[in-house]
């Protein structure tokens, strides 16, 4: 068997230990694994940008790659955690929406809840569950156990409470910012298929976001000029707000969840 | 032999090619290690920081894992380094008490003093023994060296300077916070054991930090409303003082040092 | 053939999952790879920096290892994708100078246009070639591929557009700060070389940025009291002003592009 994939994708960030706890068990139940960091910075306990994040990216990787998501408001509480297996991609995460975009665009090949002990660190806390459940139960899926084995099956994950981009009152496409990079690019919900079926010719929309406003759907950020605003479809097909070499999160005063509105030029 | 492990725990941060440095020693001397990054944003310079997030993580390791520790106030000072040997995991840090409470709890299999240049780089610089000692010192340990290899054997490390909970003028249990995760709680010196030999009704003790005040220690976040204080005995069996949704330490002004006072109820 | 190393300096930061997402494609590709993240918190679009971070780096790695740079002002545009080989070590970045450094002091044994679109993802987007370009054509390399097949034969890379430091019209040596490390010390372009050939006597120099003035250069941080300035030439051989357990960025009020003025005491 070829070197399996584990990614963590958490909110913990990386003035801790909790992540190089979880590779520890890793490297004690799994030692061959390649386990890589698929983000940490997630904020604080926001599953919707862990969703967007964890949709746009696990297909680059591997197929037998285990993705592990640990953005988890609901620790400690009856929440469930699910394993999905779909595409050849297994998902182990908390029942709480993260994984509802991947059962809607691929068919679920199999889906459990979580709940043998067996798995799990003998002791379990009430606060690190990514330690004591996720990381050993991840080793186990990496190293080939069944996902029967996990638990029982389940028919579905539970769906993301994430606003889609919807039409206003006055015929306006709204949709908000999901994602800043860091280069401070405002990545929205509005993806290019949403945008195309709003209006087929992207260089006449004009798109708003906090006071600032532009004109048209560019290529790439260099169409502008250095200080100037851009909007583009970038590397996930998501609509971004971007200024070209500098920080348009910044400029604009805005962060995730602001609105932004499109309407036709 | 399996993969080995080396772990790396330093306070070099992120913005810089430190870590990725010591991981180039690392890969020329032992191609076949498994590096994980501890954590690398201890406070600059905070030893006892550093001590607490060693004793709570390095047992989560495989035996045999060799943890590397880099906070060194003293680089290019005569500090010592030591290599100390203990339950099967190896430990190399600079002689300045971040070993303290681990050979308070487990006894000495082998310690030393790491005096031996052959296992160092040929030009050993004045500021950064990371890349100079550690990194190539590491690389000898996870291959097998043996430690007497590495210098003459020495009777104890330094103890570490930190303050331990203790009791007031009036009674109270007097401690202080010792680290900050990335959600803002405060992690506090006052173990559950200490806590238990204060007052063994938890339910009833008043937590104290800053102007805030709780009453009782639950069990886990979710045992109050999201934006509530609570305090709980956290994965590493240690006090910790959170908000269930929030950031402790913003919203109480609070951070690393402060103290925290306990009263019976 | 030995686990092939690879590294990664980007300008990605950590909030986001680029870095993830070129592991992803990296371990679909070269599973055996060991990926090494030197640093991806370049200041965005600084070609300089980046540039001294890799040159004082690479060597550190085992010879044969590919180090990819992804700090692309340029990308989406028609700058060129470059690959060098020198001193056995491959190097896969964008024609903006940042291998400019290296070229200056190692011989070129191959250097090529990178344009063969056969080693690329089958969709090249507009702003992510880390992802596209760079993460598949560094798997390639690391694989064995021959320089030769990526693309045609070129002359030189496009030098490095930085500030060398150079004499001021009162006789001092005028330089600047290229790099702000995580304690804050200020790492400047005025290597120990330079330093030399302005004044043998190192001792006697008068070394100023901002308001402050220091007298000498020191070996290290501890020759000076805790909280003193002290000017030194650091681990990568340059010029670095510091403050002892201190951070002289904060305190001077300096950052990256501060000049330096060095003059005979």
């Amino acid at each position: 068997m070829l070197r399996p994939t584990i990614t963590l994708l958490t909110d913990f960030g990386h003035q801790d230990v909790y992540v190089g706890v979880m590779k520890g068990v890793l490297a004690e139940r799994c030692p061959d694994a390649n386990v890589v960091d698929l983000c940490h910075e997630i904020q604080p306990q926001n599953v919707a940008q862990a969703a967007y994040l964890l949709e746009t990216s696990y297909a680059y990787f591997p197929a037998a790659a285990v993705h592990v998501v640990v953005v988890d408001p609901g620790v400690g509480t009856e929440r469930g955690i699910v394993c999905l297996r779909t595409q050849g991609y297994t998902f182990l995460a908390p029942d709480n929406g993260v994984l509802g975009p991947i059962t809607k665009r691929a068919a679920i090949e199999a889906l459990v809840s979580v709940t043998n002990a067996a798995f799990f660190l003998d002791d379990v806390s009430a606060t690190f569950h990514g330690r004591d459940i996720f990381a050993p139960v991840a080793a186990a899926l990496a190293s080939g156990v069944d996902l029967d084995e996990l638990g029982p099956r389940i028919e579905r994950v539970k769906a993301l409470d994430a606003a889609e981009p919807k039409l206003g009152e006055a015929g306006q496409l709204l949709g908000q910012v999901i994602h800043v990079d860091r280069f401070g690019n405002l990545i929205t919900n509005i993806t290019a298929d949403a945008l195309r079926a709003y209006c087929d010719a992207r260089q006449s929309v004009n798109v708003h976001v906090g006071a600032v406003g532009i004109c048209g759907v560019s290529q790439t950020y260099a169409d502008v000029g250095p200080g100037e605003w851009v909007a583009l479809i970038g590397s996930t097909s998501r609509l971004e707000i971007s200024v070209n070499h500098g920080d348009a999160a910044r400029l604009a005063g805005c962060g995730i969840g602001a609105v932004v509105r499109i309407e036709r030029g």
